[in-house]
């Protein structure tokens, strides 16, 4: 092992958790020394005493300084300052270690080939479900798998909120308003509740698993703020659990990637995944199937991914920023496409309390060739005008049944907008 | 990525899953090419034709032959050939790719020695649990952390069948039996029943986790042959599951490791994991808990783990044998002390029915300082002359508990042999 100079832009909850476990000693300190940070504010009070650090007011100089070998990127955000600075340490064909999946997801493929060509290491194992080594894995521990599936609960907070939801039954809106009071939402949640970041995780494990190139556009978001109480409630009758689930597959049209809230047999493994905590499931041949469970996110989890980056470095090792062997790149089924695999559906459908109405639904779906699987129709909720019906389908493929709803929306049955969620098998 | 020349030594399920992976193309194929292979029987049939590989019969001459640069150990056994090949590759300065559990855990200090003296790498991830990357995880994931504990379900043949004596209520001997048949148990069973095969697996995660150096005689070892399906099924009614639980932890006085029948809380992340499943939990600073759970033995699994390891080396990957980085091995808690901790238990003896007994075993843990937390008199089974008496304690000191438990073996209220078996928190 050769210790690396590193210098540090961005010292938030991560570059703190980093320069915390510096400070306690442990392989970390022997691994790496601090030749610089960077920072938004110079004078702000940190657990660690750093005055004695070389401080950088341009990312850009860190980055390229001539006694940083390991620019480590920890400031976020998918344009601007951070991928002008990674850019830069890449060019200058120093190694990468960031923690920013935004910037990965989105301009991945571009970072890559700098970093190919100037021979440098980008790593970025912590951008990907907080502690959990699922990038390594992936990557290394299943190097000689072929991969069939990734899927996991990959944003704390949109589990949190789905966790907390289930257990006292209240609505999202008031479950995210709490959750931002005690931090667990951003003021502006956006980014986690829209499944976007779920997203930008999704695409860099496929990247890893099959394409060798992440595609956030190819990734069919949807986040979780149309779920109701009364899903998780009838999802939990039926034996079931919603996640926002964040799943990439192979198939014979090629890869499919979605994030989208998802039922999970109570039995499933990642059913049970509640709060903060992110899952990883991967279903690879030889290999079975791999499930790896940690905590998604917080200073220690984090920064202990972005510890492994860095001490791999020490060590030498050498991999490709995103595939396994490169010949993976070349295969015929790597190409990100959005195809519709027939699922099993869960619709809830808000519809006007009146008789006829369960026959005129039921027809309906028979017409479109959808086979009903379980059926029910829950008594008013106080005060409501209408009534919520459920029903889960047998595998159809999504753009029937959708066909089926639009179809629906033309008459003066249904009322509000619909939820359609995808139910897995174990 | 440089591709390496193999030999393989053993064709038996693993190695012949290996050649499986490498006939079936994919990375495998383009990172290693074989030189050689040797097995027990030149003439048996196998899945891949390998006529054309050279053969040799003495695996010593495989491991130093000229034009291997892996020597891939797939026979077993801790003494004997594998042995005497795996050293004189690494004589000889060539890697070895192992899943020899036996030989790696009670040889593992010399041949290490060896590795570093010629400068060859020694990897062993197919060594424990089988397809999971639970070494890769410890070695490289959490290589900036202080691991305070890894416990594990790594044995599969106990679990299949402590999850078959659950859900049928059978008797261990029935289960056994059965499972022999089925090949999910050896004819010869005792490797697996008394723990002494996941004793191997805790010696080698420990190792890495904590020493540096595998002490697999100083693991306490307990087999399964004990557990009744009455304790399973009390083990249900009071909250829990009972599973061989190999475990090895930090505390005070120096590294523990165990592998015995434990309780789980049936929500703790390891109490589910049934049949030939493995399962590895891991806490330690700053990373929190990790959990990992996968298939723990069979051709696909291991070979996953053996080829990944030689993805690595392909990769020209160079890591210590056993632990992180070599300062772990300094560290003052870094002794492998069997040492008593505290803990709760479950307790079943089997007394004479009648009256009186419940006092005088309670006034006698009493008298030892010991609290019951609960307490189930069983009604006798149907022609059975004594009754099952099941109590589980607070925290206590097992050597008082023993020492409560001796004293009651001196009167004649004790028949038969009491079963002590540790209650885990989540």
């Amino acid at each position: 092992m050769t210790p690396v100079r590193i210098g540090i832009a961005g010292l938030g909850t991560v570059g703190g958790g980093l320069l915390e476990m510096m400070a306690a000693g442990g392989p970390l300190a022997g691994a790496v020394s601090l030749s610089g940070i960077c920072a938004r504010d110079r004078a702000r009070k940190r657990a660690v005493d750093v005055s004695a650090v070389p401080w950088f007011d341009d990312p850009v100089a860190l980055a390229t300084a001539p006694d940083v070998d390991v620019f480590v990127e920890l400031m976020g955000g998918a344009d601007g300052p951070a991928k002008a600075a990674v850019e830069a340490a890449l060019r200058a064909g120093k190694a990468v270690v960031s923690a920013n999946k935004a910037l990965l997801a989105e301009h991945g493929e571009a970072l890559a080939h700098l970093a190919r060509e100037s021979g440098a290491q980008l790593r970025w194992e912590a951008a990907v479900a907080g502690g959990i080594p699922a990038v390594k894995v992936l990557r290394e521990g299943l190097a000689a798998n072929r991969v069939q599936a990734v899927a996991g609960v990959l944003n704390g907070t949109c589990n949190y909120i789905l966790t907390e939801m289930d257990r006292t039954g209240r609505a999202f809106a008031e479950v995210l308003a709490d959750a931002q009071q005690l931090g667990y939402a951003e003021a502006d949640p956006t980014l986690d509740v829209s499944g976007a970041d779920a997203g930008h995780k999704l695409a860099l494990l496929a990247a890893v698993a099959f394409t060798g190139t992440p595609d956030f556009g190819g990734v069919a978001l949807e986040g979780i703020a149309a779920v109701e109480p009364v899903d998780l409630e009838t999802a939990r009758f039926l034996g079931y659990r919603v996640k926002l689930v964040a799943r990439a597959a192979r198939t014979g049209a090629g890869i499919t990637q979605s994030v989208r809230p998802t039922l999970l047999p109570a039995d499933h493994p990642i059913a049970r995944i509640d709060g903060p905590l992110n899952a990883v499931v991967i279903d690879a041949e030889p290999v079975g199937r791999l499930v790896l469970t940690g905590r998604g996110a917080g200073a220690g989890p984090t920064a202990s991914a972005v510890a492994a980056d860095l001490m791999d470095l020490a060590f030498g090792d050498v991999r490709p920023v995103f595939a396994g062997p490169a010949d993976l790149m070349a295969d015929p089924a790597a190409t990100a496409t959005a195809v519709a695999v027939p699922s099993r559906f869960y619709v809830r459908l808000r519809v006007a309390d009146r008789p006829g109405v369960i026959a005129a639904i039921t027809d309906l779906v028979a017409r479109h060739g959808i086979s009903i699987e379980s059926f029910l129709q829950r008594p008013p909720e106080p005060g409501a005008t209408s009534v919520p019906i459920i029903l889960t389908t047998k595998p159809c493929p999504e753009a029937e049944l959708r066909a089926a709803i639009a179809e629906l929306a033309g008459t003066d049955v249904l009322l509000g907008t619909p939820l359609v969620m995808p139910v897995e098998s174990a």
